[in-house]
């Protein structure tokens, strides 16, 4: 029995609030339970210096928590000076992620930010953040269309959302929270586009090694998962 | 006329909105209009290493502003490696205006710190911060209470509430926004207490310098609205 | 009475010597009783970026303290790898305090750097700071006017001085010393013009709430001494 | 073809050279190919505070690139001050891999930290980096077992060994090289033990999504390739 | 001809003023011609973590340049966030300088800081600072012989100062102020102590090699220039 | 006699390995015995910002230790954020010593850098590096001389290489090992050209200051030593 009671393969309480910040192009509050990240979306007309006079353009993320967003109070980022090597892991991880279902010369020459900031966190940050990053980056695309700068349908070549899964005491489960994720034998996290793509598989045995069995029923676990969050994505974006 | 169309001495739309966070202590989401920040009480069995044995605990503050809570995105803090010189100068406002109602005896040896993250700017970040972080301080004190370790009543020694004034077209206006705040000749920013002490006062002539005649009025500008910004504290923790 | 002997509207002996580096295009060593701070002005032919090629100039200040000129020996800067937000926070407003009697589209695309540098402290080095940088500014203006650069008077729109008041044992007294700085319940800090404009006005209750009486008579303290700072400054620079 | 006229399944040369420092507990300079990196391992008779006091020890890893490892130079990390984000991820899953192999009650409260320094990249750092890492990491327990501290055979439960694998011109290969590398569509890398437990899979698709058929076709390149490695460093220790 | 007129074997004028700081323990403004640097040596009751109870003491130093000490204005190091490799060999050298002539053990466990700021630079400011160093040194063991702390005598083996030598169109010269040193063909500094040992030599050829008679007629200007620095370190400290 | 049998005057076994680097321009493993640097040089087309423009080209060093180069683990300066001072002040000998046998004209306006990094340190690691980058540097030319770039022998005037020497025991030695170096009274480092010039000398009393005579006798070891370091690069790159 999972502690939230949920079934082995149901998610927690999806939302996606889109049109949540005044100043950005494009928003997000994804919510999967009591993990809540902010995504926003901000376009710039500058590309990074590997791009100048490309055509193409460029599509990066940052990821950050609040100091208390976590049980325990954590060390600011910005007081201690840098980034933990986990914030830069999952950064990167969100920005390879959108750039999976971009088309960078459609973007043409200009750069969008997305910073996903984790106003609270109980499991599951960087998977919450890959799918609200796309409802922002598709806000932040329509937000350009609507001035005549892209057609967004050619620069979104499909959805991108992700979930975790894990082993956690001996059954395959989706959608960890903290609790299990903290208990978990094995944590896996998949990032799949609309199409059932696979762009991104990390999975760690945090215990005991895993098997190939095992790792076909995460995977299992998390088509479907990821097949709910596209649809809450479609509906959102409706 | 404002911008706003606000009357000189009005308060933009105020609301204190308690126990937003799952795991903090205390919180409270503040809004002054479209300045919208986030307030994090977090007790930490600790204090500084100057106040080691003393018997006496600690209020600290930190601050800080989600990339795009303004109109064009500024560089995340945690990457560029520190915090600019406005940011410290905020937080130590912030704590400072703290520690002025706090029996910092009553409170015993240990820390309270209080993050305040502008979600959303539009001026008056600070103040706003400082009129959240008292009622975020309540609930943690409250917290504490609720579990025999101190007097919130012994601890907390008065409201503290802060607000902007400027002098704006030639005119003194109340809790100025962006907009005001951008193209005021003065801006002027007051912390006082529930009982009308002045804790801080800090006035800048941004184009031309103020005379004592025009200090005055912000002051009997920002008594108004602090006077209002304290009964709605006490509503709110009521 | 006050540790010094000296009246509550008394200032400490003041000085301003010119001249005193060999390199920079103007400098002041100002001494407010055992407070010495170097001021030196550096003239450069460029602009922070957001004013190339607007066809303004800029003043910008920077602030430090020798390892020991304090008490106890204070960690260096340079070797902490940051600057403390209190230097920070000076150093922001000398520059501003600068500024507020400057005509930058007279000063022409070029920067000038005041560099205040605390050589000995005993309380008030900001605003012997501010005093000393506004004579180290008007030389190298003159300086600049040698060279048929810019017309001083035209750049240079008022004088500008500093000091700090506070409540000291119950009483408002004017220019405090370390002894006083460190015992004092209220410390303000003052920045006027020549013609008596308020340019800046930093109050801040270290023990107990001050009332608009007491903040009045600061305020009338501070106009005093300034207006003898004034004073001094001219014949320094007749 | 492959750029090397290797075959789809077939590794570079790899050696496993032991004993490679005069003053570390264990090393190995490990070469897949024109890809080589010196592990050392370093005892030290401390653990992280989380650990104190605990009867349990840890294993960490750091990892750096010489700056001319690469084709062209690379900004030193001593130079810039930070470790990017990529040398963060691949030590920390360095040391993950060694700890999912080590029982650390065992190994006592003591600390093994793992230097894998890339003397000349060619791909694959980071897998050639942990095959290496564990025949210096069994060393240095060698050399503790003969000083009566640990039992070897207690303390490391299994081998652990690492290979990439990629969809190189539409086909699966194992162990690219940098022309593959930077040619792939996808990328993996796979850390196995020697029963062929999995501790770690990460797959990125470079351009492309890739299918659940091509992941467990790089799943199978990757056994066939971990279980060469794990005989060679049989053949190594023995 | 030199650009001063010195004489080949001529110093500057050289002043060693004493007390010249309120609060440190022994401090010295040193001149040499226009090379002005402030010495100041701070007591502090600890020892770095090596000396531990040890029994013994230790002398370190810090160097730092005011920004506009030199002709062109150079970035202040705290604010560029670190010292330079310039400073760190500077202050090293100053470091290990003092150290040579103190007997750490008769010292007894504590630290001596000697912070060398330059407030005016024209070349030989490190040789400048060591030669007023030892002034500072000598007083602050002076300060603490009156506390009945050490015998100075017992600490202070010997005097130590510092010159710079070099050749110059073709001549070795004494003491080289800026415009020498920016044009001498061989730079080169000693540290010697009273009796005549030599504690540091370090000779740079800045444009063409130099023969070991040029480095022996070098060192025959320094025993000379040293023995007159000496003779005004015993005048002074009388 | 000395730990390692050696005589006075006889230097530890020296070898010069070239071409060990698959992508540097120019490399060599340069071994005094256990002292083991690999030195490689690096050609950039830029040049630092004060030589643009100017026809001059520029050689520059880089210095590092892997952690575990030494007796006990030192932390990587990477992860510690800044270079020692000890790391600035060797790689800035090196970039001296380079200089001073290349015609920067003849070079053309493009860098070499050579990237000198400890394997393994037993006493020694400057010298041995200077004498290696010598031959990195002097390939990276001959592989441009092979792209018609420059003419090698115009470029390089002359050969460099550099030696300790130390008084061990009250005898001058050559060639100091870690043993003699922590234990020597004094240590000096000597960097001379091919036809016998002294381009840099850096002599330091470790315990008693050293006369003049023993400056004679350690420079007369150095000759003899660099005269057979000189003679062994010229067999290698013959």
């Amino acid at each position: 029995m999972r502690p939230s009671k949920r079934a082995n393969d149901e998610l927690r309480a999806v939302s996606l609030e889109r049109g949540v910040s005044l100043h950005a192009e494009g928003s997000c509050l994804v919510k999967f339970g009591n993990t809540h990240v902010l995504c926003m979306a901000s376009l710039e007309e500058r590309v990074p210096p590997f791009l100048k006079n490309s055509g193409k353009g460029w599509v990066t993320a940052e990821y950050g928590m609040l100091p208390r967003a976590t049980g325990d109070r954590m060390r600011r980022e910005a007081s201690s000076g840098k980034q933990s090597g986990r914030t830069q892991e999952i950064q990167r991880l969100i920005g390879r992620s959108m750039r999976a279902v971009v088309d960078l010369e459609a973007l043409g020459e200009r750069q969008i930010t997305i910073d996903c900031d984790v106003i609270q966190a109980d499991g599951g940050t960087r998977t919450a953040g890959i799918t609200g990053a796309f409802v922002a980056l598709n806000d932040c695309l329509a937000w350009m269309e609507g001035r005549g700068m892209v057609t967004r349908s050619k620069v979104l070549k499909d959805h991108i959302a992700a979930i975790s899964c894990g082993i956690y005491k001996g059954e395959p489960v989706l959608d960890l929270d903290y609790l299990e994720d903290s208990a978990a034998d094995t944590d896996a996290n998949f990032v799949m586009t609309g199409r059932g793509g696979i762009v991104e598989i990390q999975g760690t045995a945090e215990k005991e090694p895993f098997s190939e069995a095992e790792l076909a029923s995460l995977l299992a676990l998390a088509k479907g998962g990821i097949g709910t969050l596209v649809e809450l994505q479609r509906q959102a974006i409706a």
